[in-house]
């Protein structure tokens, strides 16, 4: 039996008609490129938004197009998401931070018909427009007074949505149409698109605002540091006009003193980044004796937040990091290291192990670890398997189909490795490729890798396993020593014996200048296994 | 072009799910009418309601059929609601404060195959079951020891969940299937279903956990004292299994000793519930001296939540109490009263005087005031008209198209008229058959009727039009003086005169010995305008 409900789509059209109607006075604050600090309010972006996709269609971009974006956090670039979405094309975020050919090879794939850039990336633009032909316009995103030269015969991004009248109405949608697109940048092979859907975005924007998730509301005010180019700033633009969030836009400006200056200035109370830009905030407090005073909570993911830097937000600065955890194939949110009532009578160092977890799914995902059989395994902190997801702002397929059917009995494998424990909280031990296989044990390389990092004389440590006759794989630690410090290879072993089990213990250490990094900076195992591709073990 | 992402059912299953896989050990609290206090996880309910799913399906219950239920808020009570909507069948509240007549009429109307009753409820059964041919079973919610003597063949709750293994799969349901059935107790007509869908249902839940709504986590402690026969208990048993939020229910205690009890012995974070129950609350607490250390914040709908009672909770007892306002058609959350980052600046009297509107709505709902001429009225806070909505978790039609086609132009219209200020609040300031119009202006009467008794001499007070030759309708107040006080009708027009519009004041003052009420204790404005059908101005 059918129920008697309206029946109204999820779409993104939905999230900024909200916001205008009952936040329109709502600020969305930005940061430049051109380095004023600008402010509108969400009645502005819807306004101008529908003014650019007025625009849009004046440039041909018809349904379904794919328009690439090349920009910093700000309001243009909220209102290039709503304007392409809501018109029914599909807002494609390029991430500026890959290599040029990466990008080339995205854009072309992706079939971009329209690319807006942040006049920071115009040479970049330059050097891609050759290798671009099927673009057919590229819009500055700036105002008359700074268009710059250039051998591209540029749009102005204020021209266009000046040149419109408020006029326009979103057309219907269906929910599970394509809203945006956004590649993952792998390791191996080429890049694949995740192709979102406006009810993906919608459901995965509600749980966001959940308390126990970002716990947005209208009392807040959010600056993602999380780019826009990256997995959507993890939905910060759709969640916040969701609440009625108060917006804050950094910009290029992600160093310390920049961000300190819009946290107090905005009295922005929650944040949300990669440990590494954190690590330069913190920096600047202590070297500054600055304070960011309204600045509550901070969700730190991309890669596992350091113990230490979760322990100095909150004892130095009265912070709470929220751990997070998820992939560009899950719109990213997969899970968030927030307490449960027992919590509160633990020990203050049972929570901060606790907090080094990467958390607990919410409602709207759905976790599991399997051994090699696919068999799930106990939630018990201990065993480890791969981390399988399910969910409804999970992806089914690649766009265009990339890799064929990804998914494993209806879920999706992440790639990495975890344990859960019995109250649901989840941690990465590794990557499943990076995961060494001994005597048909598994050992984690990353917990290793952690441990060789405490050690005073180490900047950098990774752990791969080679092959070995008996026991099929036996790990070893590369290390980068720090600048001036000295340590062995025996009082390194030392250093792990008490700490992990036996058969973990690596069977060598190998010092070196340098270890390989990617385009976005993440260590690159794949090519460290290519150099020790002929490592012979000392004994 | 279509999305890539999983496409998952928004179904009431995946919350149970949700729950047992990830707050599995989170307490549920019930007081049993039996008299102790019964302790049990998010994992036994699960269980216990797949049991339960077993069960009905071994009485006849059939996919589409309807379970009745007439019981307080227990565990008992949220096991049907699962056992019943997760295994396609529809769970059907019956509310036991109509009058007998209304239920029988309610449970024929929707043909309820089997109904679950609590204990105190017995005497209500035996004499509706003569009336109720079509019920197949009559089901007593406790064990087998506390089993009454009854002239009805009952079956035993416990027995019946005893005796299954839990060994059940939810099945697949499409979302937009029908989940549960509420009958609004309207004073007009027969009452009519409003039919929910698995996907409102979850969508309404989702929005619920926000923080500007009910704000749900892992480290809260809900208690509903809204009942669950009143609207789904204003959705809180699907929103806090969702957010692994712990659950206490207050069975049939609802005097203020009972609630406090609870609400210590818990730790309850947060509750819920009409004006009448909080004003018990706070009279025992005055009386008692007892304090209520854990509880932070207390919804408050149904009707108006007086102002005093809305200071007196924050100032004296340090608990927030939020307005809240919504319909049994509308699942039933409208709005929430909470502030934005901008009412953070303002004075103590300005905030209360927002406080006292029944607040902004949530994503996911959209309201509007329209004129006689269907066109919308300014968000002034000035201007009022007919209050209309829109949104996921609103029924299009009634159940069996009770009234036909309801909606005006894709709005379904709330009967109440409102303001909306240029924040987005929303203030009810009457009913719209209750409104009255008099010389081409509206007049508020529950404004006027606040107005009256704020006098200290009056204990109740209602304002209705009656007919004028030349106004067409003329206001008049119609009194209930307090025991042993004294006020004449003079010295009440003099009262109000400084207070409202000169042509509000009403034309005549009559003091009565009591004013009609409804079953559920509402005032009954349609029974006054009977008993003053004949009534003619004195001058």
């Amino acid at each position: 039996m059918d129920a008697r409900m309206m029946k109204l789509p999820l779409t993104i059209a939905s999230i900024i008609r909200h916001a205008e109607r009952w936040h329109g006075a709502t600020e969305v604050v930005s940061r430049h490129v051109e380095g004023d600090i600008h402010r509108e309010t969400y009645a502005d972006v819807a306004s101008r938004a529908r003014r650019l996709a007025r625009a849009l269609g004046r440039l041909g971009v018809q349904p379904g197009d794919r328009v690439g974006t090349i920009a910093w956090n700000g309001h243009r670039h909220l209102e290039i998401y709503y304007a392409t979405s809501c018109s029914l094309a599909i807002c494609h975020t390029l991430n500026p931070r890959l290599f040029p050919e990466q990008i080339a090879w995205i854009a072309q794939d992706a079939a971009d018909r329209v690319v807006f850039f942040d006049l920071t990336f115009l040479k970049l633009v330059e050097s891609l427009a050759p290798k671009l032909p099927a673009v057919l316009h590229w819009v500055a995103m700036t105002d008359r007074a700074h268009m710059p030269q250039s051998s591209l015969p540029l749009l102005c991004f204020e021209e266009l949505v000046a040149a419109e009248e408020d006029r326009y109405e979103w057309p219907d949608c269906d929910e599970d149409r394509a809203s945006s697109l956004c590649y993952t940048s792998g390791t191996t092979g080429n890049p694949k698109g995740a192709l979102y859907s406006h009810r993906s975005t919608v459901l995965h924007a509600m749980a966001e605002c959940f308390p126990d998730v970002f716990g947005l509301s209208a009392t807040e005010t959010v600056l993602p540091v999380v780019p826009m180019f990256h997995v959507n700033a993890w939905g910060i633009p759709y969640a916040a006009p969701m609440a009625g969030t108060k917006l804050v836009f950094p910009g290029a400006g992600l160093d310390g003193a920049s961000l300190c200056e819009l946290f107090e200035g905005e009295k922005v109370t929650m944040s949300a980044g990669v440990p590494t830009v954190w690590q330069g905030l913190l920096q600047y407090l202590e070297t500054s004796g600055k304070r960011v005073e309204h600045l509550k909570r901070l969700v730190i993911g991309g890669s596992a937040a350091p113990p230490a830097m979760i322990r100095d937000f909150r004892e130095k600065h009265g912070i709470e990091v929220l751990h997070a955890w998820g992939m560009t194939e899950m719109s990213p949110l997969g899970t968030l290291n927030q307490f449960k009532v027992k919590h509160a009578d633990w020990t203050e160092a049972a929570r901060d192990a606790l907090r080094e977890k990467q958390g607990r799914p919410h409602f709207g995902v759905d976790l599991e670890i399997v051994g090699g059989d696919g068999r799930p395994l106990p939630h018990d902190g201990t065993a480890f398997g791969d981390l399988v997801v399910r969910g409804h702002w999970i992806i089914d397929r690649y766009y265009r189909d990339a890799g064929g059917d990804v998914l494993r009995d209806g879920w999706f494998p992440t790639g990495d490795v975890a344990t859960i424990d019995a109250d649901g909280y989840m941690k990465i031990t590794d990557r499943s490729k990076d995961v060494i296989k001994s005597g048909g044990e598994w050992i984690s390389s990353i917990d290793i890798e952690n441990l060789a990092m405490a050690h005073p004389a180490i900047a950098e440590a990774a752990v791969i396993g080679v092959p070995h006759p008996k026991w099929a794989e036996r790990p070893i630690l590369v290390a980068v020593k720090k600048a001036g410090a000295e340590v062995t290879k025996e009082a390194m072993l030392d250093f792990l014996r008490p700490r992990i089990a036996k058969f973990w213990v690596p069977d060598d250490v190998v010092f070196v200048e340098s270890l390989p990094h990617t385009a976005t900076g993440k260590l690159s195992k794949l090519e460290l296994r290519k150099q020790f591709a002929n490592y012979k073990p000392a004994s």
